[in-house]
């Protein structure tokens, strides 16, 4: 709860915005992992903001820098603390942040929670915390990669611009090829498109990530609160600006007859296997061994560069425009945070089948 | 995780469809609360199969039996042991299944991870289990209601009929009036016709229940994993055949811009206040004291009266076709249920905070 | 916390000492294990009151009732719901209770902490729900005599009368071969005849329960706060009467010097060993795959039939003399109990272990 | 469980020996409370080696960093995060241990669980882990503060030098006025003595903490596993070398009658009051109000100047004796970290009963 995710495979955070560092602590990385630094900062790489022209300017190098659990080259099955400094932190930016509320973040209710907050770029609300997630993701993703189990997640919507495709229909690696992470080139440009217009504009646009698990083995999920779809629930809604989560045929599921959607059986040469995938590779919260598919939609980012009516912090009428570096889009940056979630909840769950064998 | 939900306010469960007992350990209940064991019972009647001809005819009495945790009339704060039996158990309806596997159900997946399984009604992957959520979820609603806290469910979608307009729209409480629990009355007879042709074409349909919470006090939630909206999604994608969840403006908030759906502030006579309420009275994880709302999408019943195509244990080709007692739509049973688990996840969330105090 | 214990392999439990029932669940049981209901049931009589004159009187025939999680004889990886009922309530002897504050039992600070109490016989301070540890315990030991793990607890000390030798000196199987479960039969007439004489003065005795772990693999504990003696010390004393625990070589360790009471290592063609075990088979909180060994203390039974000085519950003076059943010493029931917290502790840990080969 | 402590108040750690830097997550601080970095500072000072002529001769500032959870001098609620680099890490020491197993340390134990160690120091396995401790203890120490608890702790033996009085009859101030920290002058010159004399003989020896909690209020600790006591012996027996714990009469009740240690309630002008404290301040796991007092017995030191038997890593017959910085006797600078555990237990237990309020 609170700063810690998993049971046996365990997250900590820390860190704000606009502090010494954002971190973390590991806690169950089995011993005598090779640690691929290099993917570690790749993936950190793909989060960070200044990648391309749409994102943030913020232009930090992000660089991890581990304090334990390695050594020489290799995990030791102690936890993994690392940090992130906070590079560039100007604070001159915030100052009209610490006296404003801010629409639809989360300035207010820090201040109805703990009564004091650090307004300095939204503090310990701010989507930069999702750094410590990249990294823990990292190391379960080296973990899983042992085991043939791979996750791609990529973005299907940006604002009313939606892939219309399933996601057998696309060439998914071909989402890092573009600076929105579609995997579809014609799709990707009309996102550009837009977020190049939303940013012109002083404006922003939400968008969906969809994610797709392969290879993961059958009988993952702990009934009957540890389902597998819920956990990916409660890791997916936890990232900053998640507004729903879907997995299998989703909130259409509603629209339809079980006749249409059942999933039968039928016997490929001895072995069992479904004839459709509308379950989404999960069935009473366990996996059947198909694949995993599921979708996290995300607000727009609430920065925008118009003026907003709002309150100072004694209650009196004012208004707010925001200056300085900040996303017309996040979801492009959404998409290695999504698969890191994924790959700590699925490591998290395969470790917790393990240990009854 | 698996069996157990919450921090502070814990609920545990056991059994099975067609065992001795459904039961539960709630622990954390505050002492001294007054235990209206009418509330309680109306609450699982709420649940119960028979309610109406739409629903199965499982006709039990699912009596609720406390064995602990109140003395006199009132909680003790020690934990609360309860069961139900399963007094109707027919295993003979249920002889099929031992061999057969069920598509869309959990038998290739409980098998696959546990090896065996009681095939009888489905086992612990029957919705009969969530017994359990609705005795717990009423000891939360008791303890709620001193604090002013009230949670409505409705039935806002089954199939393609759907409520069109906002939950403000509607008096919520003549949801309880008719046997979909929709509060407006021409949609609910709409409803009620197709599930009475679904139950004469042996097949089974899908549908949306939506929540509310009203005078949730602000600052609950527990950044950064246990955002109140994570732990909500959580709660409600663990409900048997769940497949989808989103609060606020959900999965439309991907469509639109930040100037669009930002919730800008004002001040009502020094109260600071928000004008509209796109985020469903959460920003950043934590309440801000405006009314939460949310969806939850349900898939058809799998369970349908028509052939379906299939394999036995074995991987033998086979076909199978459901006999006996079935919900042509388990939505407005659901609607009691996600009340529930809302009641226990804010609760809990209480709990935390005024631990701080 | 509260009413629950483990990690993977997990009890809740529930019950007061004159409600309906004494209960819990097991959840994290692997599935497929055979279910000796017969062991299960023994293990319960080796916790019952009334085995010898020795004992209290209170005779009941604490007949377990497994609700779920067990199938045709194997256990189903579901959670195993059971109870044991209380036959033998006879609610008159406690009527004084409800008003008098028993020394040393556990009225006073129940009342401070809840504001309310149930009285009869203690309630959930009773060691009446030590039951629930017992059923939980021998399931752990099913599954752990699949390993070769073996657990072994027995009295070698009641008051004064204490086994002088090591635990390696005696049969410790002959330890049920009499009432106090002592492995040295003349001590354990010694011990027989001191509670006997106790029982007759109305008074009681303290002691203390040794328990040695045979067959545990290396590698068992997790560092750092889950230190497999920190969750052994936990177990041990959380039941109830215990006031200390130590392992190895406990207290004595404190007077020694390192050169006395390191435990060097040798080769025995080719295998690791010690020359000594002052380490109680653990280093730094993981087992080494020697013997475990620890102690358990015991204070007195509260309960005597003399009179003492105390206050009614509205603070005046007044005195109380137990009437009733009360066992003038509890320490050879106390030996089941400490054996099953053991094999909880283990086997939590073993599955944890499990979980990253 | 595994690096992590506490329900609410909850530290998660990492860190070696000769790694980057020790720290580690407090989550669950209170917003609001002031930071009195000096405070926390002259604790870690406590800890710290090097202190006087008797402790290990590593001398390194052990200065705290906080990198996130604090702002404008005040906890903010959210995580706080903080580091203590390892300055004086001279890997060249340790080549040695790469290889031979150090006997009572944790190297073979670690080998066995990880199939790697980081062998510099003695890695995660090292009493320098301990600093995190002491860090999340200050922060408990400044809440408890607030309410009036105070925690002391003390060296009470050191081998056969022993205390032979109760806690009341000293000044337990007094006792950081000496490098032993024994609130009796006199006994700790002959505890000095000892040291000093264990020193030159190139050998260890054991000892033992007490420690006194007062002013802390009636009602704290959770039947049934979370007993104030199961907590304090988790915490107690997790730290490095702990060989016992017991509050209370502890062992000694044992060899006692009820008569002799039932403590009898009386009237105070109206207050309810015990005539005596056997129970040390806890009765059925719940704190009475009065004086808490307990004992944590410590092992001597593991590494001795002395050569010992060992073998390598490939299990041949060798020696081995250390050389450099070595305390020993670790018992007075286990007197901050046996009352950082006590800070940390009873904090979070205060935030547990606040919640049901």
């Amino acid at each position: 709860m609170s700063n810690t995710i998993g049971t046996l495979f365990r997250l900590t955070t820390f860190g704000e915005s606009h502090g010494a560092a954002i971190g973390g602590v590991i806690d169950g990385m089995p011993a005598g992992v090779k640690v691929d630094m290099e993917f570690i900062q790749s993936e950190l790489n793909r989060r960070r903001p200044g990648q391309s022209k749409l994102t943030t300017q913020r232009n930090e190098a992000d660089k991890i820098e581990i304090l334990s659990g390695v050594f020489e080259g290799v995990t030791t099955g102690t936890p993994i603390g690392f940090i992130v400094k906070n590079e560039n932190q100007r604070p001159m930016d915030y100052t009209e942040m610490s006296d404003k509320l801010r629409p639809s973040h989360a300035d207010f209710t820090y201040q109805c929670k703990y009564g004091v907050r650090d307004y300095r770029g939204g503090g310990r609300s701010s989507a930069r915390i999702t750094i410590s997630r990249v990294v823990a993701g990292a190391f379960a993703k080296l973990a899983l990669k042992e085991v043939g189990v791979e996750i791609q997640a990529f973005t299907s919507q940006i604002g009313n611009i939606k892939l219309t495709g399933d996601y057998k229909d696309y060439n998914l690696k071909n989402s890092e090829n573009n600076a929105v992470r579609c995997p579809d080139d014609k799709t990707a440009e009309e996102m550009e498109r837009l977020i190049a217009q939303m940013k012109e504009e002083g404006d922003s646009v939400g968008g969906v990530v969809s994610a797709v698990v392969r290879g993961c083995p059958a009988g993952l999920g702990e009934p009957e609160f540890g389902k597998i779809h819920a956990a990916l629930a409660a890791a997916m809604m936890s990232i900053n600006a998640a507004k729903g989560f879907e997995y299998g045929d989703g909130f259409d599921a509603a629209w339809r007859k079980g006749s249409e959607v059942n999933d039968s059986f039928y016997s490929d040469n001895g072995t069992i296997r479904t004839r459709s995938n509308h379950s989404g590779g999960i069935q009473g919260g366990i996996t059947n061994g198909d694949d995993i598919y599921f979708k996290v939609a995300f607000k727009p980012v609430a920065t925008i560069m118009k003026e907003q009516e709002t309150v100072d912090s004694k209650g009196n009428s004012t208004t707010i425009k925001a200056k300085g570096r900040h996303d017309p889009c996040v979801v492009p940056r959404a998409v290695p945070i999504v698969e890191s979630m994924a790959a700590m909840v699925i490591f998290d769950l395969l470790m917790i089948n393990k240990s009854r064998k």
